[in-house]
């Protein structure tokens, strides 16, 4: 048995998303009590990641971290049209996850205590980002 | 329905091969509606990315990030019995990825507008690569 | 045909352990001759990764990388409740995998002759992991 769905995410430009209840939403919904639950995202310069829930500062060092290995108006970068943050967020993309296959387990994504589930958006400008949901059991 | 095939992909050496038109119809001959294509690749010194599929600069800015990343010939390296770009490729692979999970959707891969499968070879040589690639659905 | 296992590995602290074993036994006792193996760590502080298996120097090679790549005890890490490498795990995680998803093809994983399935420890500390295995096919 296979099901899909769109999530559809209104970023407000760079930071983190948790899609987790969606996700676990989607997995009720779907009825699939063993399986797996596959998270696709349709983008080049947003990406996913399963990170620690609990604290922000997580998500405000992983920023910084990033932000230092990939900076924004790096004078290496040819492909710059869309601006200093465009390469960046595909390099970002690439170093993070496009793709996340959860298992289910009960009838929900079986993620450890402290995993939630993330997308990343790396473009300082607010985007529509689009996460097919494919669930499977 | 679960099928499988094997492409071959003769590289000329460190570069990235686009591999969507082939997944595209490996999909296609499934005739899976909709489900998933696993593509995975058996080697540890390539690997695989989603990545922008237009402009052919990002390629040459991701390679000078990569280069500088995990530079040839790092006197930190041990592992250089097959030479300056050996280990290289092997941290190039693991902060890429070696399977990607496709949705599948009205017969073919649900992939964004800008959104190309590659495979990147990290030698400096030629290799032979070989990428399974399995369709549920 | 879904079956599902949860492999437990007992750490000694930072470092690699090979899974590959656990893993190909655990596709045999599936019975399932085609089709694919998802691997999910249930936490955000050890990773997974396909790696070389041959030569131990890899490993240690891999890991003078990532600990210069996110030295323990940087100062730009506000998230230090745990120690000085609590943050650096959290990013070492990020930059590999949570999930793998392995084609399963005459009754095993398919692996190349090179690849191995990797446990990483990124905690200093010896920590019990949870890893959960679905099979499909």
């Amino acid at each position: 048995m296979t099901s899909q769905r769109e999530i559809h995410v209104a970023t407000s430009g760079r930071g983190t998303y948790d899609l987790t209840a969606q996700l676990q939403s989607a997995v009720k919904d779907a009825g699939v009590d063993v399986g797996l639950c596959n998270v696709f995202i349709r983008h080049t310069s947003a990406s996913l990641m399963l990170c620690e829930n609990a604290d922000p500062a997580v998500m405000r060092d992983l920023e910084t971290f990033m932000s230092r290995l990939a900076p924004d108006g790096d004078p290496a970068h040819t492909h710059t049209a869309e601006g200093p943050d465009d390469m960046p967020a595909h390099i970002r993309s690439i170093l993070t996850h496009a793709d996340l296959n959860l298992p289910v387990r009960n009838g929900r994504c079986d993620l450890g205590t402290w995993q939630g589930v993330f997308l990343w958006e790396h473009r300082h400008a607010p985007h529509q980002r689009k996460v097919t949901v494919t669930i499977t059991g």
